[in-house]
Protein backbone atom coordinates (compact mmCIF):
# COMPACT_ATOMS: atom_id res chain seq x y z
CA UNK A 1 0.00 0.00 0.00
CA UNK A 2 1.52 3.08 -0.83
CA UNK A 3 0.52 6.93 -0.91
CA UNK A 4 -0.26 7.03 -4.64
CA UNK A 5 -2.69 3.86 -4.80
CA UNK A 6 -4.34 5.34 -1.11
CA UNK A 7 -4.71 8.78 -2.82
CA UNK A 8 -6.69 7.14 -6.11
CA UNK A 9 -8.60 4.40 -4.08
CA UNK A 10 -9.74 7.51 -2.35
CA UNK A 11 -9.99 9.60 -5.61
CA UNK A 12 -7.64 11.79 -4.70
CA UNK A 13 -9.33 13.03 -1.19
CA UNK A 14 -5.92 13.64 0.47
CA UNK A 15 -7.95 13.37 4.11
CA UNK A 16 -9.37 10.39 3.01
CA UNK A 17 -6.35 8.87 2.03
CA UNK A 18 -4.49 10.06 4.80
CA UNK A 19 -7.09 8.02 6.88
CA UNK A 20 -7.19 4.92 4.87
CA UNK A 21 -3.27 4.78 5.39
CA UNK A 22 -3.58 5.33 9.23
CA UNK A 23 -6.15 2.98 9.14
CA UNK A 24 -4.65 0.35 7.09
CA UNK A 25 -1.18 0.90 9.25
CA UNK A 26 -2.45 0.34 12.23
CA UNK A 27 -3.89 -2.85 11.36
CA UNK A 28 -0.71 -4.18 9.88
CA UNK A 29 1.52 -2.57 12.50
CA UNK A 30 -0.05 -4.42 15.17
CA UNK A 31 -0.04 -7.50 13.17
CA UNK A 32 3.72 -7.21 13.03
CA UNK A 33 4.85 -5.69 16.07
CA UNK A 34 6.22 -9.02 17.55
CA UNK A 35 8.26 -10.23 14.41
CA UNK A 36 12.57 -9.91 15.42
CA UNK A 37 13.93 -6.82 14.06
CA UNK A 38 17.81 -6.83 13.77
CA UNK A 39 18.23 -5.03 10.20
CA UNK A 40 18.37 -1.40 9.30
CA UNK A 41 20.24 1.90 9.13
CA UNK A 42 21.91 4.09 11.87
CA UNK A 43 21.76 7.77 10.15
CA UNK A 44 23.21 11.35 11.59
CA UNK A 45 21.24 14.49 11.08
CA UNK A 46 23.47 17.60 11.71
CA UNK A 47 21.67 20.98 11.74
CA UNK A 48 22.69 24.74 11.69
CA UNK A 49 26.31 24.18 11.00
CA UNK A 50 26.83 21.73 13.95
CA UNK A 51 25.00 22.88 16.43
CA UNK A 52 22.78 20.44 17.08
CA UNK A 53 23.11 16.67 15.93
CA UNK A 54 21.58 13.97 16.02
CA UNK A 55 22.12 9.73 15.68
CA UNK A 56 18.86 7.24 14.95
CA UNK A 57 18.52 3.57 14.92
CA UNK A 58 15.96 1.92 12.86
CA UNK A 59 15.33 -1.65 12.62
CA UNK A 60 13.78 -3.86 10.20
CA UNK A 61 13.34 -7.37 9.38
CA UNK A 62 16.02 -8.09 6.28
CA UNK A 63 18.59 -6.43 4.99
CA UNK A 64 17.26 -5.70 1.28
CA UNK A 65 14.01 -3.52 3.31
CA UNK A 66 17.19 -1.71 5.14
CA UNK A 67 18.50 -0.81 1.76
CA UNK A 68 15.75 0.52 0.18
CA UNK A 69 14.91 4.23 -0.75
CA UNK A 70 11.86 4.34 1.91
CA UNK A 71 13.58 2.90 4.47
CA UNK A 72 16.40 5.26 3.79
CA UNK A 73 13.73 8.40 3.79
CA UNK A 74 12.19 7.58 6.98
CA UNK A 75 15.48 7.34 8.97
CA UNK A 76 16.12 10.63 7.96
CA UNK A 77 12.79 11.65 8.74
CA UNK A 78 12.92 10.46 12.13
CA UNK A 79 16.86 12.23 12.28
CA UNK A 80 15.39 15.51 11.84
CA UNK A 81 12.58 15.41 13.68
CA UNK A 82 14.29 14.50 16.47
CA UNK A 83 16.51 17.41 15.80
CA UNK A 84 13.44 19.66 15.65
CA UNK A 85 11.71 18.85 18.52
CA UNK A 86 14.12 17.51 21.09
CA UNK A 87 11.61 14.68 22.30
CA UNK A 88 12.20 13.06 25.78
CA UNK A 89 11.80 9.35 24.82
CA UNK A 90 10.65 6.85 21.75
CA UNK A 91 7.14 6.07 23.58
CA UNK A 92 5.53 6.53 27.21
CA UNK A 93 6.82 3.71 28.41
CA UNK A 94 10.34 4.93 28.08
CA UNK A 95 9.93 8.57 29.68
CA UNK A 96 11.92 8.20 32.67
CA UNK A 97 9.75 7.61 36.02
CA UNK A 98 11.82 10.83 37.68
CA UNK A 99 10.76 13.08 34.55
CA UNK A 100 7.07 11.72 34.47
CA UNK A 101 6.79 12.21 38.16
CA UNK A 102 7.60 15.40 38.15
CA UNK A 103 5.59 16.63 34.90
CA UNK A 104 2.68 14.86 37.53
CA UNK A 105 3.44 17.30 40.33
CA UNK A 106 3.30 20.57 38.36
CA UNK A 107 0.34 19.55 36.61
CA UNK A 108 -1.24 18.31 39.69
CA UNK A 109 -0.37 21.78 41.94
CA UNK A 110 -1.28 24.05 38.98
CA UNK A 111 -5.00 22.34 38.93
CA UNK A 112 -4.95 22.72 42.37
CA UNK A 113 -4.35 26.35 42.45
CA UNK A 114 -7.26 26.89 39.92
CA UNK A 115 -9.86 26.17 42.57
CA UNK A 116 -11.91 23.96 40.94
CA UNK A 117 -13.45 21.24 42.62
CA UNK A 118 -11.81 17.43 42.74
CA UNK A 119 -13.49 15.60 40.40
CA UNK A 120 -12.40 18.24 37.46
CA UNK A 121 -8.83 18.31 38.92
CA UNK A 122 -7.99 14.74 37.92
CA UNK A 123 -9.56 15.22 34.04
CA UNK A 124 -6.67 18.57 33.93
CA UNK A 125 -4.23 17.20 35.27
CA UNK A 126 -5.33 13.93 32.84
CA UNK A 127 -5.31 16.55 29.46
CA UNK A 128 -1.97 17.88 30.26
CA UNK A 129 -0.13 14.68 30.69
CA UNK A 130 -1.81 13.66 27.27
CA UNK A 131 -0.59 17.11 25.60
CA UNK A 132 2.97 16.58 27.94
CA UNK A 133 3.62 12.90 25.92
CA UNK A 134 2.57 14.29 22.39
CA UNK A 135 4.97 16.74 22.84
CA UNK A 136 7.57 14.90 24.34
CA UNK A 137 7.36 10.98 23.09
CA UNK A 138 8.75 10.97 19.31
CA UNK A 139 5.92 8.43 17.77
CA UNK A 140 3.47 10.79 19.30
CA UNK A 141 4.38 13.49 17.98
CA UNK A 142 3.28 15.78 14.75
CA UNK A 143 5.24 14.79 11.91
CA UNK A 144 7.32 17.95 11.56
CA UNK A 145 6.68 17.83 7.76
CA UNK A 146 3.47 16.86 7.65
CA UNK A 147 1.79 17.75 10.98
CA UNK A 148 -1.48 15.88 9.93
CA UNK A 149 0.18 12.73 10.69
CA UNK A 150 1.91 11.73 13.65
CA UNK A 151 5.22 9.90 13.54
CA UNK A 152 3.54 6.94 14.12
CA UNK A 153 1.31 7.53 11.12
CA UNK A 154 4.52 7.80 9.40
CA UNK A 155 6.21 4.65 10.76
CA UNK A 156 2.75 2.66 10.30
CA UNK A 157 2.63 3.51 6.77
CA UNK A 158 6.17 2.30 5.57
CA UNK A 159 5.19 -0.83 8.31
CA UNK A 160 1.96 -1.52 5.61
CA UNK A 161 3.61 -0.69 2.47
CA UNK A 162 7.14 -3.09 3.33
CA UNK A 163 5.23 -6.06 5.16
CA UNK A 164 7.85 -5.67 7.76
CA UNK A 165 8.17 -5.15 11.74
CA UNK A 166 9.85 -1.82 11.58
CA UNK A 167 10.85 -0.31 14.75
CA UNK A 168 12.34 3.21 16.03
CA UNK A 169 14.90 1.85 18.26
CA UNK A 170 16.93 4.39 19.67
CA UNK A 171 18.16 8.54 19.67
CA UNK A 172 20.44 10.42 20.78
CA UNK A 173 20.41 14.36 20.55
CA UNK A 174 23.63 16.61 21.00
CA UNK A 175 22.90 20.34 21.26
CA UNK A 176 26.12 22.19 21.58
CA UNK A 177 26.57 23.77 25.06
CA UNK A 178 24.00 22.01 26.75
CA UNK A 179 24.45 21.20 30.13
CA UNK A 180 24.43 17.37 31.01
CA UNK A 181 21.46 15.61 31.24
CA UNK B 1 52.51 26.81 16.63
CA UNK B 2 52.02 24.73 13.92
CA UNK B 3 53.27 21.36 11.80
CA UNK B 4 54.84 23.41 9.19
CA UNK B 5 56.62 25.64 11.75
CA UNK B 6 57.84 22.80 13.39
CA UNK B 7 59.08 20.66 10.95
CA UNK B 8 61.48 23.63 9.68
CA UNK B 9 62.52 24.44 13.78
CA UNK B 10 63.46 20.71 13.10
CA UNK B 11 64.48 20.44 9.89
CA UNK B 12 62.12 18.17 8.33
CA UNK B 13 62.75 15.50 11.02
CA UNK B 14 59.15 14.12 11.43
CA UNK B 15 59.77 12.24 14.91
CA UNK B 16 61.49 14.96 16.28
CA UNK B 17 58.80 17.36 14.68
CA UNK B 18 56.05 15.31 16.47
CA UNK B 19 57.96 15.35 19.20
CA UNK B 20 58.52 18.95 19.71
CA UNK B 21 54.62 19.22 19.22
CA UNK B 22 53.90 16.46 21.58
CA UNK B 23 56.38 18.68 24.29
CA UNK B 24 54.39 22.12 23.10
CA UNK B 25 51.14 20.68 23.25
CA UNK B 26 51.45 18.73 26.65
CA UNK B 27 52.85 22.21 28.28
CA UNK B 28 50.25 24.79 25.72
CA UNK B 29 47.30 22.21 26.99
CA UNK B 30 48.30 22.14 31.10
CA UNK B 31 48.34 26.01 30.86
CA UNK B 32 44.85 26.19 28.98
CA UNK B 33 43.06 23.05 30.87
CA UNK B 34 41.18 25.35 33.38
CA UNK B 35 39.45 27.98 30.57
CA UNK B 36 35.55 27.76 29.78
CA UNK B 37 34.77 25.91 26.95
CA UNK B 38 31.41 26.35 25.69
CA UNK B 39 31.85 27.02 21.65
CA UNK B 40 32.58 24.46 19.20
CA UNK B 41 31.13 21.59 16.74
CA UNK B 42 28.65 18.28 17.25
CA UNK B 43 29.95 16.32 14.26
CA UNK B 44 28.43 12.24 12.78
CA UNK B 45 30.32 10.05 11.05
CA UNK B 46 28.55 7.15 9.28
CA UNK B 47 30.23 4.59 8.29
CA UNK B 48 29.77 1.05 6.15
CA UNK B 49 26.37 2.40 4.72
CA UNK B 50 24.59 2.77 7.62
CA UNK B 51 25.92 -0.01 10.09
CA UNK B 52 27.65 2.07 12.63
CA UNK B 53 27.10 5.33 13.34
CA UNK B 54 29.33 8.18 16.07
CA UNK B 55 27.76 11.39 17.19
CA UNK B 56 30.48 14.04 18.29
CA UNK B 57 31.02 17.28 20.34
CA UNK B 58 33.86 19.02 20.91
CA UNK B 59 34.08 22.06 22.59
CA UNK B 60 36.58 25.30 22.40
CA UNK B 61 36.59 28.71 23.51
CA UNK B 62 35.27 31.40 20.95
CA UNK B 63 32.93 30.81 17.92
CA UNK B 64 35.69 31.64 15.96
CA UNK B 65 38.00 28.98 16.80
CA UNK B 66 34.85 26.72 16.42
CA UNK B 67 34.61 27.47 12.83
CA UNK B 68 37.91 26.66 12.12
CA UNK B 69 38.68 24.14 9.37
CA UNK B 70 41.03 22.49 11.62
CA UNK B 71 38.48 22.58 14.42
CA UNK B 72 36.32 20.94 11.96
CA UNK B 73 39.07 18.23 10.98
CA UNK B 74 39.88 17.28 14.40
CA UNK B 75 36.17 16.76 15.65
CA UNK B 76 36.12 14.83 12.26
CA UNK B 77 38.96 12.75 12.84
CA UNK B 78 37.46 11.99 16.34
CA UNK B 79 34.34 11.07 14.81
CA UNK B 80 36.05 8.63 12.47
CA UNK B 81 38.40 7.30 15.74
CA UNK B 82 35.41 5.99 18.09
CA UNK B 83 33.63 4.20 14.94
CA UNK B 84 36.98 2.22 14.03
CA UNK B 85 38.04 1.63 17.76
CA UNK B 86 34.74 1.56 19.70
CA UNK B 87 36.24 3.39 23.14
CA UNK B 88 34.57 3.04 26.56
CA UNK B 89 34.80 6.58 27.61
CA UNK B 90 37.05 9.75 26.92
CA UNK B 91 39.14 8.99 29.51
CA UNK B 92 40.40 7.11 32.83
CA UNK B 93 38.32 8.89 34.69
CA UNK B 94 34.98 8.27 32.78
CA UNK B 95 35.62 4.32 32.65
CA UNK B 96 32.54 3.23 34.47
CA UNK B 97 33.39 1.90 38.15
CA UNK B 98 31.78 -1.35 36.76
CA UNK B 99 33.37 -2.13 34.19
CA UNK B 100 37.15 -1.30 36.05
CA UNK B 101 36.08 -3.73 38.65
CA UNK B 102 35.57 -6.37 35.93
CA UNK B 103 38.60 -5.97 34.07
CA UNK B 104 40.20 -5.98 37.34
CA UNK B 105 38.89 -8.79 38.55
CA UNK B 106 39.70 -10.59 35.01
CA UNK B 107 43.38 -9.60 35.24
CA UNK B 108 43.55 -10.79 39.02
CA UNK B 109 42.19 -14.34 38.05
CA UNK B 110 44.71 -14.99 35.54
CA UNK B 111 47.64 -13.36 36.67
CA UNK B 112 47.04 -15.93 40.05
CA UNK B 113 46.58 -18.75 37.44
CA UNK B 114 49.87 -17.89 36.57
CA UNK B 115 51.40 -19.26 39.58
CA UNK B 116 53.97 -16.50 40.09
CA UNK B 117 54.65 -14.90 43.61
CA UNK B 118 52.34 -11.94 44.76
CA UNK B 119 54.74 -9.43 44.07
CA UNK B 120 55.15 -10.01 40.60
CA UNK B 121 51.30 -10.89 40.10
CA UNK B 122 50.55 -6.66 40.80
CA UNK B 123 53.15 -5.87 38.54
CA UNK B 124 50.76 -7.78 35.86
CA UNK B 125 47.75 -6.62 36.95
CA UNK B 126 49.13 -3.46 36.94
CA UNK B 127 50.23 -3.88 33.46
CA UNK B 128 47.39 -4.93 31.73
CA UNK B 129 45.25 -2.23 33.44
CA UNK B 130 47.46 -0.20 31.52
CA UNK B 131 46.67 -1.81 28.31
CA UNK B 132 43.23 -1.50 28.93
CA UNK B 133 43.27 2.13 29.83
CA UNK B 134 45.30 2.27 26.12
CA UNK B 135 42.90 0.40 24.05
CA UNK B 136 39.41 1.61 26.53
CA UNK B 137 40.25 5.42 26.54
CA UNK B 138 39.70 7.27 23.30
CA UNK B 139 41.79 9.72 24.76
CA UNK B 140 44.95 7.18 25.28
CA UNK B 141 44.50 5.70 21.93
CA UNK B 142 46.87 5.82 19.12
CA UNK B 143 45.35 7.98 16.51
CA UNK B 144 43.84 5.47 13.54
CA UNK B 145 45.60 8.12 11.08
CA UNK B 146 48.99 8.06 12.59
CA UNK B 147 49.52 5.44 15.06
CA UNK B 148 52.69 7.62 16.00
CA UNK B 149 50.80 9.76 18.05
CA UNK B 150 47.95 9.57 20.59
CA UNK B 151 44.49 10.98 20.55
CA UNK B 152 45.39 13.27 23.34
CA UNK B 153 48.74 14.13 21.45
CA UNK B 154 46.25 15.26 18.53
CA UNK B 155 44.29 17.26 20.53
CA UNK B 156 47.42 19.24 22.17
CA UNK B 157 48.59 20.04 18.90
CA UNK B 158 45.05 21.53 18.40
CA UNK B 159 45.64 23.30 22.03
CA UNK B 160 49.05 24.69 20.98
CA UNK B 161 48.17 25.85 17.66
CA UNK B 162 44.70 27.51 18.54
CA UNK B 163 45.85 28.86 21.97
CA UNK B 164 42.56 27.49 22.93
CA UNK B 165 41.62 25.30 25.57
CA UNK B 166 39.51 22.58 23.15
CA UNK B 167 38.00 19.13 24.85
CA UNK B 168 35.82 15.96 23.82
CA UNK B 169 33.27 16.65 25.73
CA UNK B 170 30.74 13.59 24.53
CA UNK B 171 30.52 10.76 22.11
CA UNK B 172 28.00 8.40 21.07
CA UNK B 173 28.33 5.58 18.72
CA UNK B 174 25.78 2.99 17.33
CA UNK B 175 26.07 -0.21 15.86
CA UNK B 176 23.84 -1.78 13.85
CA UNK B 177 21.69 -4.47 15.95
CA UNK B 178 24.17 -4.78 18.58
CA UNK B 179 22.56 -5.51 22.29
CA UNK B 180 21.81 -2.83 24.50
CA UNK B 181 24.72 -1.79 26.92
Amino acid sequence: MDCKVALAECNGNIDKAIDHLRKKGIATAKKRGSRATSQGQVQSYIHAGGKIGVLVEANCETDFTGKTEDFTNFVRDIAIQVAATNPVAIDRERVPEDVLEKEKEIYASQAKASGKPEKVLEKIVEGKLSKFFSEACLLEQPFVKNPDITVQDLLNALIAKTGENIVVRRFVRFQLGESDT
